[in-house]
């Protein structure tokens, strides 16, 4: 006698987990540095992983297209249910950065695809497979060019104006190289219509430590932090003598910076306690490299300042309270800050309905998760922004990312992928 | 009627301010660099300087001698009543570095004697008048290269062990390509025998404020700072992404290092209370080039710390505090300070019947002074800890040193030389 299970497992079709890291072993062989992996915006690397990826896609007959900024779509064609599910993230990772970052989310997707194929599954809708090009914004300076390309919302000047770290190629020149339409992108032409897109889901490793810290294989993500940044700060004092100027002659930058970043961090502790979502990082602090020396007061600094909160009214009042640390510091300290320009992006929020979605998958397969926000940047972002729904799940990583220490278990990965398969076979009916 | 004037003026040979002027013109113009000067330790704008100079002992019939190490001698024979006096100062500059410093001392003894040979009054004792090789430590990292060598005082390793910044030649192969004979300073020889001198007189510029902030032409020293300084250290804390990763979460090598320069500058403000005398400077401080960004917590940051002061128990203090607040940081924050290797120099006294003499030099020359410490290091330091009576005067000097900015004005310069040449037509009779 057959007995109906009082939980019955809805997913039919399993993810293909070894086809992943089959991927994922060969990115990493393929893209190695010196330590960790290195795969350029429109370099190497990211070309390396976008040619891979067709491959597979190929070998699964999807159906494959690119659009002008070379981001590439990979289509499993369904019962024509509701409009198509997106899935993916990008493929470019930070210099000397780990194999996970990004790359989890587009072959996350690929293993649910090939799981549907191999089981013989057909999808309620479509469901495309999405390598994004050019998210990490270290490259570029600028973020999420792919994803912005795609609707149609990267600015002309940004193709000339903005140069790649290192090669110093200009984006425009960079993008023509890869094979990308120029011409197009400098007219604003989308190649995505937020109409069109029934949801956008981002699988990505957790890039802090919440996960692990608390024992969960996976999270689901509420909203997506927005930051506010000085990236290219500077504080201006006066060289002199270590040894002859006393206190009360000096103008010292790297003291005026040091009292910033702690009051800084001092204020942070304080909105802390009083619940505000947020972060502040100093990421690079530097004396200059030719004036600056052991037996000399410093007189310059260049910094960087780093912003974020999952609230628009947070990252203002945060900018406020910077500027009027600045001030204070230049009055007591006689020295003089040069912000530089300021850049940033806004909050995102991620469909309730999705994470009920996601919770609910969760639920059914027994996998233990948590609801959280997410403190980095995503294309998930600009998905949202442009009026997708969209969704994000979290997998849990050792060493955080954008370092070669960053570790996440199959394993985990595998628990993921058979949340969102089970959301592709079963999605949410989504208001609004 | 002859009226004897009410204070009568003892120096009968005026100082030959116009010679110092021209060589003073003539360095900047043949050791300019992009800006200000360089005249590399045992490179080519110290050799120029050193041609210039025995050129113009030559023309005024000085016996000419050079050590092992190419430091230069130019002795004005005296009548024999005492030990010579030996006055001088180096010719080096650090990189981009002004035109006085160093070289004011020895052009001023030169103006000195210049004046005594026109107005034909030989002096009580030889006037020796001295070109030091190597005082700038930025060039070899190592302090006093040519005084120590000249007492038998440079160890035998630091001819191989050091390199010259900029094109890392050994300090052994440097002086041997200036003419040096290295065989005979890794014996340890001694050219100076501190018994033999009167006393060393050393005029500079002034590195601090002090004498332009109270308008003043000139200081005299009571003694020279010594220093502890740890010149490569580092903190290590996690890089992990800025936008991911709670304050609890975070070790923050940024946040570690800045508390360190708050803490430390709040001690010296402490401390300056209390009376001692001090100074702390954190001349470097770099996070990593190649993994540090502005979207990671900080996970390393290379700094320099100088402490200096006149007591060598107060050196001792501070050297305790600075490693308790190491320990304490690490304790709170999670990182790890690797110190590194320490090096520094001893507080040394300058001789107190030089000072007298010098303020009653000045006296009789109506000359207003302040006696003061000295903050910075220089070959005084050496001669000092020899054994031989040593004295300093400072001339007011605009802007610190150590850069291209410094100014002298020569009328400072003119009666600097004054008072030093007035105590060497009537040396003080030194105790001791």
């Amino acid at each position: 006698m057959n007995q109906i299970p009082a939980e019955p497992r809805q997913n039919t079709a399993v993810p293909d987990i070894d086809l992943a890291a089959r991927i994922f072993e060969e990115l990493r062989l393929r893209t190695a540095a010196s330590r960790g992996v290195t795969r350029a915006s429109y370099g190497m690397g990211e070309q390396l992983a976008h040619d891979i990826l067709k491959r597979e896609a190929a070998k699964l007959d999807l159906s494959i297209q690119t659009d002008a900024a070379c981001n590439l779509y990979m289509t499993l064609p369904g019962r024509g249910r509701g409009k198509p599910i997106y899935i993916g993230s990008h493929l470019d990772s930070v210099p000397l950065g780990g194999n996970f970052d990004g790359a989890a989310g587009v072959l996350l997707g690929l293993s649910v695809i090939a799981g549907f194929c191999s089981a013989g599954v057909v999808p309620p809708c479509d469901i495309v497979l999405v390598a994004i090009r050019a998210e990490e914004s270290t490259w570029f300076g600028a973020s999420y060019i792919g994803s912005r390309a795609a609707f149609g919302q990267l600015a002309a000047e940004e193709l000339d104006d903005v140069l790649r770290a290192g090669d110093r190629s200009t984006l425009g020149a960079a993008i023509a190289a890869a094979g990308g339409d120029t011409a197009s992108l400098r007219q604003g032409a989308a190649y995505l219509d937020p109409a069109a897109i029934g949801m956008f889901l981002e699988p990505h490793i957790e890039q802090g430590p919440v996960l692990l810290e608390q024992n969960l294989p996976i999270g689901i993500v509420t909203g997506i932090r927005g930051s506010f940044r000085y990236r290219h700060a500077r504080c201006f004092g006066t060289y002199a003598h270590s040894g002859a100027t006393g206190r009360s002659s000096r103008q010292d930058a790297v003291v005026a910076v040091s009292a910033l970043v702690v009051r800084l961090n001092a204020l942070w502790k304080d909105l802390d306690a009083e619940g505000e979502d947020m972060t502040v990082t100093i990421g690079q602090f530097n004396t200059d490299a030719d004036e600056a020396a052991f037996s000399k007061v410093p007189g310059k600094v260049s910094f960087s300042l780093d912003l974020r909160s999952a609230s628009p009214d947070t990252l203002a009042r945060l900018r406020r309270e910077v500027e009027a640390r600045f001030q204070a510091i230049e009055t007591e300290m006689g020295v003089r800050f040069e912000p530089g320009a300021p850049s940033g992006s806004t909050p995102a929020r991620m469909h309730p309905g999705i994470v009920a979605g996601f919770e609910n998958a969760a639920r059914m397969l027994r996998v233990p998760t948590r609801i959280m926000p997410c403190g980095a940047g995503h294309d998930a972002a600009v998905f949202a922004q442009m009026g997708v729904p969209t969704g994000m799940v979290f997998i849990r990583n050792r060493n955080g990312s954008h370092n070669p220490d960053e570790h996440m278990e199959i394993s985990d990965f595998a628990i993921a992928a058979e949340v969102v398969s089970a959301l592709c076979l079963d999605p949410p009916q989504l208001s609004e």
